[in-house]
């Protein structure tokens, strides 16, 4: 548990990294929403404000004045349980409040809490609902990076978004396979820091033996199992992946583009070569698995990872696991609308183990259960392989 | 036909009012798309523009040289036979090309205009594009009241547009009923002014007795109808309308809001209570077949409406005419791109005649005849009765 | 107007020539609904059934006992106003009640119906609703043919319903070209002989000059159309035609197949050699209209077919116009529910006139007025050229 | 692995067994296919016809002359790697082949298989293949039930199936606490009976301590949470549950009807009034999770299922398990086709434990994996709680 100084720290920080991410955008860049999981970045920057004002100074601040009684409810996501909210396919339609209006409100906002922190003690509830406020902006963080990617990069124009910002990755080690041997191995987040409350309840498993990569699969690797027609061999899908290749003419992980006979990707540079021996990225996990059919293996489970992640590097890209998203062993979920943060995505989601370039930092640790979709592609996916 | 200083007067006046019409938007409102009818006002800039390059400066304009050769193709629009074009759809998914740089591709193009009309003598096939060039841009002028009005009016804020601008005119006149007798009358635009090719081809047609209101059905009229239960008698409306009623649960004009009990629409003005004596307007022609069933009488063909109008003021709201959008005898539409104007929509489609608060000067004429499905009310409609 | 007796024996007629029609089909063939434009046989069987009973036995048969009160609401088609009924698409959901069940209603129906005939003296009311039964009951069996060609004709195995129906007519006499002059014609029904509500209101109308086939266009000349590109020619077809050829991948009418390089058409027969002298048919309004595009001539108006059709031979094929299906001025709709028998329908639907080979003895007139939605292919619809 | 002459017995019983079923059908009721889960009986009848065909004579009976090589390709499921098939949402659209056919197709094939296994001595792969059929065919009995329950249930006049047919078992014994120690545990099939892939691959598996109940949740206890708002309270639901409740309006089980303010059922005997101590059934897993989540209480993992149920009684509902249906560690799919069989569907998929009222005789073990989407209900689904 942090000191209210260190919050106060990382209050600081992670207010002014959303901030540094989204400055390389034009004003039109904030508004659109190109597909219903990608959130206009102006909805980011307000919905993490609205959160604090929400879940923070509403209850912990005497005396806080809301910044605007009529406007914030657009800030609110999935909150259900907390009233009015604009449907999710909507957000790209709101030209209005401003980007310029956002900022304002985020100032006002930051400096109520600052204030909150500098003059006043809070109790422990009060500190662990800022801390998780913290933690959630920094999850935006991660959508941020991605949803800015999906909306430059799917634009006909497809321009850079910052010509420093290096996604890529270097694995300039060999292929290792980790023996892992058979038997009873505890599982989940144990110190005292931060976690969700998905990570928590730590438990008993028992794992078989098995055998890992220490790399994640590459490019180079990848691009063999496109042109041995991959794609094209039922038996290697699931049903569902079948009908999701055939319904969407999937041929190759996402932004790839094939110029002049080059194999070429859309990265936060801009568009370049593809680079071989970088970790393959924005696949779904239906194609990590067709992959994994392919060479005679399976991707690891996420007791698996965690068990054997010390002994490999990891941080580049979010690794898609066998395991479905579903309750630890004595899962609670909190009371009230905060109970609505994790427990009830957990059906029909796949577990996602590690961090990607696009985690802020102070984000990652090998307890982080991420979850998405099995056909969604837009984060930085990538995967490892067990035999 | 116009000369070509009288072109030249026309072409600035044009481009001026475009920009004089977006002029009270934020960055942001210039952006969105929130349904398919609807484009973004810089779509609408840059679309006008890309026109003018495309057939005037491109054809007629030596050594003209690209305002930006990679970029233009995202404002073709429907000229299927021009090439590459962004599905509909998606225009609200583009946050660039920006705003600025539009504002700079109009300037640039304006200019290369103004510079051929001043420093050439154009060919009559020039000149001809020209002008279609400019009311081109008036119809678009029409689209982005309609369009800004949309935008903002679905904002869950429903922010004002411009405070000044008057919609709903006043009727301050009696009902008077104009009877026009049986016989073979003539049709069509015969002047040397411009119009479209679907006007031309001026031709006899024979109409029956009518007799024809002098005024527009108005707010407190149709609100008599809400109130009668119009709305669920499904033997006032046609089958396919009965569906769409039932699937989006319609039962008001569109941007009426019940507040407090009262009765108020959403105007470019912001939320104003409803006034009684205004024409009803941004209905669906289904819903002004329905109210004229109601009382026993009909709407007017647009041939009707055509020999009738001189007896009547018009050019507040476009009616709805009972005439589906055919080609007169003997149409005949251009060759290449511009053929695709006006022929390929002739079908599925009710004529509205007339004019709106919407259109702009110099762009209203008796013959004019505008088109949409049945079912849209995004534009400023209306509709007068038949006996 | 039919006397009793007349209408007797067109009863007696009628109700049989269902029968036989049904005769060649399986029990299967009764029940399914493979699109929701085709109703399964025994839908058509129950439906016109139902008509009797609800709107002839229930009102004029004093003492008349139901057949099944809990069950022959199934049969309420689109009668909104009459009450209770199963929504169109879930017709071929329905096992239940059977095809026996069915001919025991029929015969119930008809029995009483005759006894009707036979032993009372029925008011005009009474004899006008019969004779519209009788024919509706006479266009039901031009669906049968059509739905149970689209059931057999798009079943894999491709079954012939009777190797005796030879749908395809022979046109074996040379093209000519009709020249009719300009002027005021008369429109309309005007015998004392049935017909709709919507061909009454006999009316003056004024046509230009213009010049008519006495032929329909034929298979071989439509294929030289297919042959030349014409469904890849963006030019020749309405925007929203364009967007159904692509949607759906159209590109030859509807039952034709190319099998070892030889064009087939599948025929009430089973699958036979494409007749190149037969008239082209199962073709939409869309198609129609882009091949006369591509010839540089177009489809006759409603009037024009109507005033010429003396001059040439007709029957074999519903044949498209370019008119929309609207009210003939001074068009009264019948009170209650039979008038939502035509006017409903006024919006969004081209005119057919003519007859097609599966249409019912006395059941076509030259002032008969078909209407189908424009892309519509099931039905044997073809279309001539007026120049 | 049964001997030759006990699976030509279990192969006449299984081939009885389904004519047996279906002997209460109309016809008609063969036919159709009301949603694209439900199967026409008469497919499930061709269908496992087919799969003996295909499967044991074509490659293992000398000289086996196929019953119609054209016809049966329709009667091929989801066997991408076999060649042609029917799309299963059109399997409800073929009227052909006929019934009759149908019951030929099962004759020629029956008698083939009793020659070849009385006349011949078969390898171990022939009766391996051999003996999945027989199985493969139990399963298709257990989906003949429910898709006849379906098909009569949602027809509007709800006719019963058969009125000897107990659907609700009795569980006449008191609700006890089953307490499991935390420890390790063996999982999966071992003994040498018939199991699928999926249960093969006996493992060692960690269980935390937990106490699990002996009986099912009944209607009456589920009545409770209907009528205490439970389909009203979001936090109870999964996010996705919560779209699926409000999309289709669920507010109970399927095949509940309130009449005249009593509860009833559709059962297969026809409408019956609620039987408040059978076992709830026809709920999603969405279903049995709220209802968990009302009472405090989980559903348990399959694992604990398995090691718990020596001591209850079950094999009269389908039970939900938390399990998302994965491979066992080192699972193996079958090569060719038959790993067609259980491996593509591991994907978004809640696991089934136990068996139904509608599971044939030998087709039950405590290693059975069932799986269904989280949404489904129209098998016999029901659950138990674990505190």
């Amino acid at each position: 548990m942090l000191s209210q100084s260190q919050l106060l720290q990382l209050f600081k920080e992670t207010r002014k990294d959303s901030e540094s991410i989204c400055s390389y955008l034009e004003t039109e860049d904030y508004v659109v929403q190109p597909i219903v999981d990608v959130s206009p970045p102006k909805w980011h920057l307000g919905h993490t404000t609205w959160f604090f004002e929400e879940f923070v100074l509403k209850k912990f601040a005497k005396n806080h004045k809301l910044f605007d009684e009529n406007t914030a409810f657009v800030f609110n996501s999935y909150y259900e349980s907390v009233g009015e909210k604009v449907v999710r396919t909507d957000r790209g339609n709101l030209s209005r409040p401003t980007v310029a209006w956002i900022y304002k409100f985020r100032d006002y906002v930051t400096k109520a809490i600052i204030e909150l922190l500098e003059n006043e003690t809070l109790s422990t509830e009060a500190l662990e609902v800022l801390e998780i406020g913290c933690h959630h902006e920094k999850q935006h963080q991660e959508l941020l990076y991605t949803d800015i990617k999906y909306i430059l990069g799917n634009n006909p124009l497809m321009p850079g978004y910052n010509q420093q910002f290096e996604e890529n990755p270097i694995q300039n080690f060999e292929r290792e396979w980790i023996n892992i041997s058979e038997g009873v191995y505890e599982i989940g987040h144990t110190s005292d820091d931060f976690s969700y409350d998905n990570e928590l309840g730590a438990h008993k498993t028992y794992l078989q033996e098995y055998t890992i990569s220490n790399k994640l699969v590459t490019n180079a690797e990848y691009l063999e199992f496109v042109q041995a027609g991959g794609y094209q061999d039922v038996l290697l899908w699931h049903a569902e992946a079948w009908d999701w290749v055939n319904t969407n003419n999937i041929s190759t992980p996402f932004y790839w583009h094939k110029i002049d006979n080059v194999w070429h990707q859309y990265t936060l540079k801009g568009l370049v070569k593809l680079d071989p021996d970088a970790p393959v990225t924005h696949i779904s996990y239906y194609e990590a698995f067709a992959y994994a059919q392919w060479k005679g293996m399976r991707l690891p489970t996420e007791q698996e990872w965690e068990i054997a992640q010390k002994d490999f590097e990891w941080g580049s890209r979010w690794e898609w696991t066998e395991s479905s998203y579903a309750p630890y062993p004595d899962y609670q979920k909190a009371d009230g609308a905060l109970g609505e943060y994790n427990g009830k995505f957990m059906v029909n989601q796949k577990v996602l183990r590690g961090a990607s370039v696009a985690t802020s930092s102070k984000h990652s640790r090998y307890t982080y259960r991420n979850f998405f979709h099995p056909q969604l592609r837009w984060q930085f996916t990538g995967f490892r392989l067990v035999k």
